[in-house]
């Protein structure tokens, strides 16, 4: 720790040989049959069971180093593995095996008139770069997805958690030598030097062809800013729920207490509700008054504010927030075309609800918000890969290339052009 | 000119506003029928025909001053309109307007178990820069693919040809009047002032999504270093032919001088050739004196030098090269696998093609060289949009993400997640 620029030397020359080791697996990985991408799966989750006592106490020293640094209790709960959730990370592993190998997938076909028959094929992306912080389970399953889709991964997981990661990463390899496959094929970066992250955003020499972050806004941030490679990621989720003035106030009770209070601490929690000024039956009163006697802080604005007295005012940076508390921004809108207008303005993109039985508001809604999911009488906790049927899911993005809303093992997909022909020549 | 800091300033002001303007006109091109679209399209067409004789003057600046600048002749041609070319810019338009509108198309719907219905729709990207040299019917094209699939545009043409864009820009500004779209949604850079490209290779301040350079090296290769937002390009066309000794030398001599010799200043033209050393019969002589009679420089390694006295020696650096010229380097390989290998050391993941009558080799080659394009039986040539029935393109992207292959509509485009339930909520 006494000579920095020798660490960061040494950094360097790891991280750019495992960017090449990378390249070289990725090369073998694209021609892997699903067999022995699912045979190094099952493989891999044989080894996690049968390894969960080292898992176990590789993950009480983090643990206890967790506890040790002050760590808040739910950062502790993160990082704890017990046998139940390492057996669930195996199934995850062996559940991943069991989807659709989407590599060869013909997307589209066509004959042209001078007999070239085109083919659009789903081919691997090539090398995946996963940055995370405490959470071990990301370590399987970025690993996992990455392999199913062919491609190579380099995973760089946070200090917090790494002994738990280099044991679980033990059996991914243990999983790929059964299988026949480079080892390098899922790598873990062996040094936490934060170094080793700059390395990765500047793309490994063009080792790296994408860059998930999975962690906090402060991580995506610096991923967003300083990658120089492609991001798949959402800085925030600042979903809306909105509940139009010809809603069923029945459906609309239960999406929006869950929409917001189910978990308050994901990406898919709904941050504000609107409402629409023009319904007949009084909505703001029944609305309210169960998101606090769900033991949610309303802020609203002057029209909410008179429902309850537990009502605070809301501020107008309390619009366009990430709470991931249980905290709302509650505020009455001149119908959908304004509720649209608002999403616009404060929203991020993400998800997105209407509460309505007119299908052609829904549909205007659902054409007008430009979110990457965007749902009709339904809760915004649904924005994840697994309940997508993806099978789980790398990350959720918000940008509008390549990959959009759930990332899952299609979304890690790149594809080409196979073209036959039986002589044909192009004319002058 | 005496006062850059006030020009650069300028420059920065002009650019904000173009780029907000095309923010608020996208947000409309959204939600722009196939109609409104098409109609601007048509609309811009006729204007374009009836403003010949402007657009003819208007170019008769530019390539005067092109002449007077010393240009060389190739460059003057491209630069050149006449009333033929302009004919076939408008008619280009209208073959735009005819292609299916790619915006609402379903790619993928499911049911889950919990009866929530899924729609992956598409739409459009938002806001397309393009940069471009000095062909002024890029105006005309990239502006058009770009509002068909829904997008607007920024186009940064070449100061060489900027008189001739200017009068083909206000063409198609007179058809989005016509069609009640905004003006903004197609915006042509009103200065030569090259910070004008550095903004928008910083994106700005986010109202750019992607980039489209069209031009040589040097520029492709400003733009892949500077951008901040993702670019669709490719930096070089180095596209091989590899010659099985499955071959049919019949279909094989054609496709090989075709590949070659067509055109040798575009992306798919054929750089380099390999041949299969196992072939029973002489397939080198003929294919190497078909190319030299057809006036190529053949620089070849040993074997091909004893075939001919014509053939030059190859230097290491005549493989991995994109002449652009009638020249091609050629190379005895041992196998498919020794081609694949040299392509995957030497190519540019652009183009490449095997002529064999062996089905299983043909396949092995398709399935393991990583390029956008992968041929049989076929010349390189066929690297293009619109010999791939996507009516257009608005250039050609070796990169992996989102676009690959040639652009056309479809790959302007993303897409975004439509969820129907009937008060679905998320289990715990």
């Amino acid at each position: 720790m006494n000579r920095p620029e020798r660490i960061e030397n040494d950094t360097t020359a790891l991280m750019r040989g495992i960017g090449e080791a990378a390249k070289a697996a990725s090369r073998r990985l694209a021609i892997a049959t699903p067999e022995e991408k699912n045979n190094a799966l099952k493989a891999a989750a044989k080894a996690l069971r049968a390894a969960t006592p080292a898992i176990l106490a590789a993950n009480a020293k983090d643990v206890e180093a967790a506890k040790a640094a002050g760590r808040p209790a739910s950062f502790v709960d993160r990082l704890l593995l017990n046998e139940k959730r390492v057996a669930g990370i195996a199934k995850g592993l062996e559940e991943i095996a069991e989807l659709p190998d989407p590599i060869g997938t013909v997307l589209a076909e066509w004959t042209r008139p001078n007999g070239l028959k085109f083919q659009r094929v789903r081919v691997p992306l090539g090398t995946i770069g996963i940055i995370y912080e405490s959470r071990p389970n990301v370590t399987a399953d970025a690993g996992a997805l990455s392999l199913k889709a062919g491609n190579a991964s380099i995973l760089r997981g946070g200090s917090e958690s790494h002994h738990s990661s280099v044991a679980i990463h033990a059996c991914l390899v243990e999983g790929l030598r059964a299988a026949g496959l480079p080892e390098a094929a899922i790598q873990l970066v062996p040094t936490t030097d934060r170094e080793a992250v700059g390395a990765m955003l500047r793309g490994l020499d063009g080792a790296v062809d994408v860059i998930v972050p999975r962690g906090g806004k402060s991580l995506v941030q610096r991923v967003q800013e300083e990658a120089r490679v492609p991001v798949f990621a959402h800085l925030e989720g600042i979903c809306h729920t909105y509940v139009d003035k010809a809603a069923n106030i029945d459906i609309a009770l239960p999406i929006v207490v869950n929409a917001k209070m189910r978990r308050t601490g994901v990406c898919g929690a709904t941050e504000c509700l609107l409402i629409d000024k023009n319904a007949k039956s009084d909505f703001v009163a029944p609305l309210v008054k169960a998101l606090l006697d769900e033991g949610c802080e309303v802020r609203g604005d002057a029209i909410v504010q008179k429902v309850d007295l537990r009502v605070k005012p809301a501020s107008n940076e309390d619009f366009g927030k990430e709470f991931l508390e249980p905290i709302i921004a509650v505020k009455m809108v001149d119908g959908v075309d304004e509720a649209i207008d608002h999403i616009a303005r404060y929203g991020s993109q993400h998800t997105d609800a209407i509460i309505t039985e007119s299908e052609e508001t829904a549909e205007r809604f659902l054409d007008r918000v430009d979110s990457a999911i965007v749902l009709v009488n339904a809760s915004t906790q649904f924005a994840d890969g697994g309940e997508f049927g993806f099978g789980g899911e790398i990350g959720i993005a918000t940008g509008k290339m390549h990959a959009r809303g759930p990332v899952g093992v299609e979304q890690l997909t790149s594809f080409k052009y196979k073209v036959r022909g039986n002589g044909q020549i192009r004319p002058k």
